[in-house]
């Protein structure tokens, strides 16, 4: 019972363990990533559409489920630019920003994408994750990026504009220029100046001025809340709210609500597959994170767990307020670089928001949203990174492709468009190299027993009798391909009596390839020509031997590519060299 | 330039041997075609929801279209039973039956269909149709026909009945049930009683009766004519239509009527995700009869040359009022069987048909549409086959369950659906199958260099030593099965120091699967475990060397998994047994 509970609750495992110094430990890495969260939270419902508390509260409860039943040790669980980005375009298109209806339906998604993950989760489903090869993530996250950098630019610009995707944006952009906020431009573009400047310039300028690591790290880290600080001092003091700067306003002081998400069928229907895409992406993401800093310490991660974890945060967040959130990369490094040893530093994590929800929120009246967007842009940025452009071009044309058309279609029509197409694609290309495998003739290598092609070896071979090597497994994708290879060898060669198949580089043959396989028999009968098999592997040999196809079979199964050729040639002659 | 126009017009090819002797076998065959393809043809036309005429119409300029593009030398097209069907499910929801536009729309699928058949030609897409499992064809076709035979009865009946599915279509017909016209009943009855004597007991009974089996088969095949002539002169003696049975009625003594599709852009969208899927199941039909045939007399067939045979026909189709066409079986084996050697009796088919079209269609004024429905539920019964249900069960789980989902989503939800679920589920257990490849543990068998599984065989292991040998080429769908796997194995075992992963079964690696070994080489690097390959087949290498992994690696690739072991161990102190 005990075995039971912790594999479906690993918190029941490190939590045995538990002492004074992992304590301390993981206190101190949730205060620093607390202070990291606070301003990313907020700009992250800004960038989903949302009023800034959600943010908060969709940091809260959902680190805290995520604790409990995630696998990873360092994951920092809540909303994420990509996801919040998919939040508003999945959104957009339904409900108007800024309503009621609007909150209900982030509700409805997280929840929908929190019973999806958890399903997943049970049924063990986390290998749909697969079907997202690695460049389209890379290419899909590169265009989401730019797309949200590009939608970002509207509060730094102070005006109105639109869009979900590159294009919708850019036209949007460019109708409203003239309506620029210049006080707010200016807020928006030192802030995003100076946060460049502290990714990129700070760390090095203390270096040199002789500052430690730890305190140079600090520093860059504590970025973000300066600005917050400076900012929302100025539009203060100044007034700047007066001239036009939009702040962030009035913000309930509360611990997270409970809610309740919207039960429209009409709704559910609609985000049904934003929701879906969203589960997907949200944990490929965020597993991979949990890969690399697992790895780190030789821990083990088990993905259908972290689907659960995560499917269970998704709910947390769609009962308190929240929208779909899923393992940060930056705030998960933050908080394995501070020290965290257990998910007990993302519960006190969660501590340490909602006591800024409670007490911090009325300081944050005058916080510009250009300031958000500023901290945005310089995040996402970071994510852009055309190089798998050049690296898949190098590699494979068709990995090439996959990547070149996920980033065009999600910039030029969205997301969803984006990734689905990717993921299309990915499969047609993947089922189109598998369906016109590499098939070699081979033939006996002079002085061995081994068979090699006769196109790159001086072999001999025998003209009664032809031997084809099929370098992939039989499966319905190439059942034709080798019914029509081995009909247009044999029809164009009269002299042929054996075709030998050698069967080295098949790990399965499926119930088409099989009924392919009795269709050649039967063809080559026909022809007068007999079909045999070599090298078939043990379980493939177990399949065989449960349909009728080997004792249809004209001819024989050799256990190895040099007897059957033996066998077969007996009875037709001497061998000619090729 | 000959050879050229060689390759894409066949007919060149074969009318240089064409003489006289060719020339009287294909007149024959053709004359006993054409015999069984007028009622064959007007039946099509019904289940269609066309009218009769358009039965004849398209088994004729396709026929002769086919004639000089086609590969197969004795395939026959025209209308048949399960493209007929999806005809009537694809139409039957946009448009009214019996309308003009009903027409219209019927020409605009076969040019749809001929278009996308000529462009999957000319870019050499066939491998498209490879989607379509056996078991998924199969399972739709025995669906299919259920369907077809259910939706005849009306016919029989003498009622009116709707449904494109199975359900819809039972439950019309009991409640039409007490309208029955009991004469129509009663032709209806004997006609398809007489047609299942003919196609059963007719043969046997004659070869009893010292018949010659030729007479015997001819007989046979006389059989629909001989029903044909029999209840329409039953209906015009006895004024039977005055009973309430609905005849054919008058139709235009006329050539085929030169037509132009429809080309409202709102059918046009409507139309082409079924057109796209009649092209495909037409295709991979007429291909598998034509594979048939062509083996008997070890001739060739090329794929990407059918698609443009089958493309021309239906272009052909749209032009002269008919409907959708491919190659057909049963009326490719009687043309084959009476000894056509060339298309040319495809030719003389149409010439044939044409004369009926222009002289015969007065004399079917009186024919029932019952005799029709009966002639259609007697061939169709003998495509329903659930042995497939079985044969697949014993072979593969997988590959039932594409079966199942297939029939039963036919039946309740209608072919369009049926077939695209059986497709996206065959896609989906492939890449769940290759997505959890057989990852076995190898040891040294003692006194050989042979690595076997740990598991199956007493072999030699090193403690500080695992190799693991993948048996699927690895990419995206798999790639995050290897990294956990090989996460895994090493986090649980500190022993652990080299990882040597052998690549004899790996045929490919894609992009996704080389960024998963460069994080699985950082990962292990970070535990302190060097990565080495062994194996890796020549393609596969090739391709590894354009990337960085090879630089990154933490080990060695070597040639052979003996010579891998051996540096590896040789670090590590002595071998334990396993």
């Amino acid at each position: 019972m005990q075995n039971r509970f912790s594999k479906y609750i690993p918190a029941l495992t490190w939590a045995r363990e538990y002492d004074r110094t992992i304590l301390s430990n993981d206190l101190l890495a949730a205060l620093i990533v607390t202070i990291m969260l606070i301003p990313q939270s907020l700009a992250y419902a800004l960038l989903a559409g949302l009023p800034p508390e959600a943010g908060l509260y969709a940091s809260i409860a959902p680190i805290i489920l995520y604790a409990i039943f995630g696998t990873s040790r360092a994951l920092a669980v809540g909303p994420v630019a990509v996801v919040s980005l998919m939040t508003a375009a999945a959104l957009g298109n339904i409900v108007e920003q800024g309503t009621a209806g609007y909150a209900a339906a982030a509700l409805l998604l997280a929840g929908l994408s929190g019973l999806i993950l958890l399903g997943m989760g049970l049924f063990r489903l986390g290998f749909i994750a697969n079907f997202l090869s690695h460049p389209v993530i890379a290419g899909f996250i590169t265009a989401s990026g730019i797309i949200i950098a590009a939608s970002q630019l509207k509060h730094i610009l102070g005006i109105n504009a639109e869009g979900h995707n590159l294009l919708d944006l850019v036209m949007s952009l460019i109708k409203h220029l003239p309506e620029t906020n210049w006080v707010t431009l200016l807020i928006g573009a030192l802030a995003t100046g100076f946060l460049f400047w502290v990714r990129k310039g700070l760390k090095p300028t203390l270096r040199r001025a002789g500052v430690s690591l730890a305190l140079a790290d600090a520093a860059t880290k504590a970025g973000p809340v300066l600005v917050v600080v400076l900012t929302t001092l100025a539009v203060w003091v100044f007034g700047l709210d007066n001239q036009g700067v939009k702040i962030v306003g009035e913000v309930p002081q509360s611990l997270p609500p409970l809610t309740l998400p919207s039960f429209s069928p009409e709704l559910f229907r609609q985000l049904l597959l934003p929701a879906f895409l969203i589960s997907i992406i949200g944990f490929v993401e965020s597993i991979s994170v949990a890969q690399t800093l697992a790895a780190k310490k030789r821990q083990r991660i088990d993905p259908d767990q972290e689907l659960i974890g995560l499917g269970a945060a998704n709910v947390a967040a769609s009962l308190t307020g929240g929208f779909p959130v899923t393992g940060g990369f930056s705030r998960s490094v933050v908080n394995f670089d501070a020290g965290a040893e257990t998910p007990a530093a993302g519960a006190f994590t969660a501590v340490g928001l909602a006591i800024a929800a409670v007490a911090l929120t009325p300081l944050i009246f005058f916080l510009p949203k250009a300031t958000l967007a500023a901290t945005i842009i310089v995040a996402v940025l970071s994510l852009v990174d055309f190089s798998i452009l050049k690296r898949s071009w190098a590699y494979s044309k068709a990995d090439f492709a996959a990547v070149f058309i996920t980033i065009l279609l999600t910039l030029t029509l969205g997301v969803e468009a984006g990734v689905s197409a990717g993921v299309g694609l990915s499969i047609l290309l993947h089922l189109y190299k598998s369906s016109r495998p590499h098939i070699a003739e081979v033939g006996l290598v002079r002085g061995t027993e081994h068979f090699r092609n006769v196109l790159r070896h001086s072999v001999k071979t025998h003209p009664n009798v032809v031997t084809l090597r099929v370098d992939e497994s039989l499966y319905f994708a190439n059942a034709r391909f080798l019914e029509d290879s081995i009909q247009n060898r044999v029809a164009g060669d009269p002299d042929i009596r054996h075709v030998i198949l050698q069967c080295s580089a098949i790990n399965e043959i499926d119930f088409s390839a099989l009924e392919s396989l009795e269709a050649i028999n039967k063809r080559l009968d026909e022809m007068d020509v007999k079909l045999h098999l070599s090298e078939v592997k043990g379980p493939v040999m177990d399949r065989l031997e449960k349909s009728h196809f080997l004792d249809e079979l004209t001819g024989q199964v050799f256990l190895t590519q040099y007897e059957a050729a033996r066998v077969a040639e007996e009875g037709c002659g001497t061998a000619r060299s090729g």
